[in-house]
């Protein structure tokens, strides 16, 4: 249903172990971004009516998630600030093309499957924190379900532009890229490394 | 309370009378780069958390805004479509700035004026067409009260980067211009002509 081609190694886990803060400081600019490609895109396709109403959505679900790990920094003395970001979100934009309406259905995809990515992670780590960090495994707990929603929305968008089936052999193609950036990892601690 | 120094001149109501479609339209695309504003500004100075919670609550408002003239558009038969906008925005934020922090108190207080410019104009136009077409007085009315508090909002947040005194000294220099802008008017029927 996500679409991807990989599962998180336990090094990533590892990471999260160590530098849990950096981690939700990160998560946090995370959905910042979220919300921004949200508003991004419906600026870009302004006249697709259903696009539109769907980016709203996702621009106003993406501020709630901010303002609430804002919060939990918060509420856990831990300083907002800002981040250098890990190089996946760089790395898996070089593969959207250049020319419309290829470019729509890659910048859709690629949004898509990054909330893949985070959907997966926050799974994992609802679990792996459910032990030590209740609070916190509940909280990714309820963000679970909106990522994986966020994901088939802009799949299914992303087929206003090009027939369902040029979509998911596009999807297929996108999604190994971003499996072979993951199982490369990344030094710094991030939502992505 | 709105900083404004003139009122809007006949003129602007005779471009509203011959051409409300494209004058509909417009309000369209300026309800969503208000919200776009708000986002770049929440991006620009994201370590300051009330900025940031209120931006989030404009963005919000203003994307409700740009779905409501939607759907009115949607009603009456009007195709939403790109417009040119008026030369109002651009000449505006040519005062900008470039030096931080005076560059976090001009892209509060011209965001704050074209809200002002907006509010003081949703009220002409709620009076003006009470008359002839009351669902639409009465959904400017409905505006009015919300652009006014966006623009309070803005000159209330330009204080967290100088002092009160230079923030309202700044204000008068910039709304002088606005004056001027608007004294020009726009051959293109718009919100800001």
């Amino acid at each position: 249903m996500l679409h991807l081609q990989s599962e998180t190694s336990s090094r990533w886990l590892e990471q999260v172990d160590a530098h849990l803060e950096e981690i939700l400081i990160d998560h946090a600019h995370c959905e910042k971004k979220a919300a921004g490609t949200a508003m991004n895109l419906m600026f870009a396709y302004v006249e697709d009516e259903e696009l539109c109403s769907e980016m709203k959505r996702i621009v106003e679900e993406e501020l709630d998630h901010f303002e609430q790990v804002r919060e939990i920094l918060k509420e856990r003395g831990i300083r907002f600030r800002r981040l250098k970001p890990s190089s996946y979100g760089r790395r898996l934009h070089e593969h959207i093309r250049k020319l419309e309406p290829d470019r729509a259905v890659d910048r859709l995809l690629v949004a898509g499957l990054i909330e893949a990515r985070s959907c997966e992670r926050f799974d994992l780590l609802r679990r792996h924190l459910a032990g030590k960090d209740p609070f916190l495994a509940s909280f990714y707990d309820s963000l679970f379900e909106s990522e994986a929603r966020h994901h088939s929305t802009y799949v299914e968008l992303a087929k206003h532009f090009r027939p369902a089936k040029c979509v998911l052999e596009r999807l297929d193609e996108l999604s190994a890229a971003e499996a072979a950036i993951i199982a490369e990892g990344d030094p710094v601690p991030r939502v992505h490394s």
